[in-house]
């Protein structure tokens, strides 16, 4: 079995439990031989995969009525992957959202940390610099980088921290959250485990 | 007397109790007649400033081993007009600021609200919203406004609230942040107060 998860640059493939990322660009579809499941969030490859006799799209099997009409797929299936907690997509942008006994309690979405570093830099030359992943957020800061990650590190992981429940961190900067949150499991897998856990209800129906 | 706050784009003007700001685009330096005291966070206009006989620059006269070297002067001139609390000083970036007694704690920076509505456009078409200030930030959201603005402001202004005395807020979005820091003092000019303290303590040297 062959899961795909479609964003709007990259395609994340587990195959034979291994993972591979591949920029959209460089990737066929003709490529992947059996049957495919997928979710998808890139609007332009929507009806293209719709053609594809093998493509799967398990975002079909989620129940919308639990989220809400404009929550990207790929959130709902990290919610299905649990019961209860909070889940953390570290990715572009940072989504938290909140499941209790199998019921949506609704979430946020802050900057990533690239995005957050970015628009720093924009504002002026003096606050284009990296954040320091080794401070201690919960201290004031007494030089810019320092004031930076703070000012953008301390705040969320507060409030990640002050919500009720296990924390699920996965994304490309889990790690990097991880290190702010040592509570949270990091779970790299988490929305491939979401589609299991619908594949798996779907053969049950 | 006249104070004026010179930023990178504009220079607020406090004459006669009356303000003004002025895009420096539009400003002539001749246009202000008599003694004019000043702070500059405008690294271009420096020299120019050094060379006019009336314009006195009233950063040089703060203490700067209270604070630490690449701190905006604007901010070392916020902290010098309370002697206890939070400055919160919602402009391009905020920036939050701790004084105790007199005594610099340190702070952080975060992104303004117009540069992380910016940075949330540059993400994806989805998150190009404007943001919801009627949101009620102790809850979690269920739409795409309501995502980004919690997503935004609540771990904000949940930390901002988390130090500890009284809040001063000033810059342009003062009174946004206001709605969500009901207990936080607008003081729209407390740059100048600041300003007016380094005069007083420098008339008495």
């Amino acid at each position: 079995m062959i899961l795909c998860d479609i964003g709007n640059t990259t395609i994340d493939i587990l195959k034979d439990g291994g993972r591979t990322k591949i920029k959209l660009d460089d990737f066929s579809f003709d490529e992947l031989i059996g049957d495919i499941y997928y979710i998808n969030v890139n609007s332009s490859l929507k009806k293209h995969l719709e053609t594809l006799p093998h493509w799967i799209n398990v975002g079909e099997w989620i129940d919308k009525e639990k989220y809400y009409p404009t929550m990207g797929i790929d959130r709902m299936v990290g919610c299905e992957a649990i019961e209860h907690g909070i889940v953390v997509d570290a990715g572009s942008a940072i989504t938290v959202d909140v499941m209790k006994s199998g019921v949506y309690q609704g979430g946020f979405i802050a900057l990533g940390l690239r995005a957050a570093q970015d628009a720093y830099a924009k504002l002026s030359n003096a606050l284009d610099t990296s954040f320091n992943f080794e401070v201690d957020l919960a201290k004031m800061a007494k030089n810019t980088p320092d004031a930076l990650s703070i000012g953008y590190l301390a705040p969320l992981v507060e409030k990640i921290q002050s919500l009720n429940g296990p924390i699920y961190l996965t994304g490309g900067d889990a790690k990097v959250f991880a290190r702010f949150l040592p509570k949270a499991r990091v779970d790299e897998d988490l929305i491939f485990t979401g589609m299991m856990k619908l594949i798996e209800k779907g053969a049950q129906c």
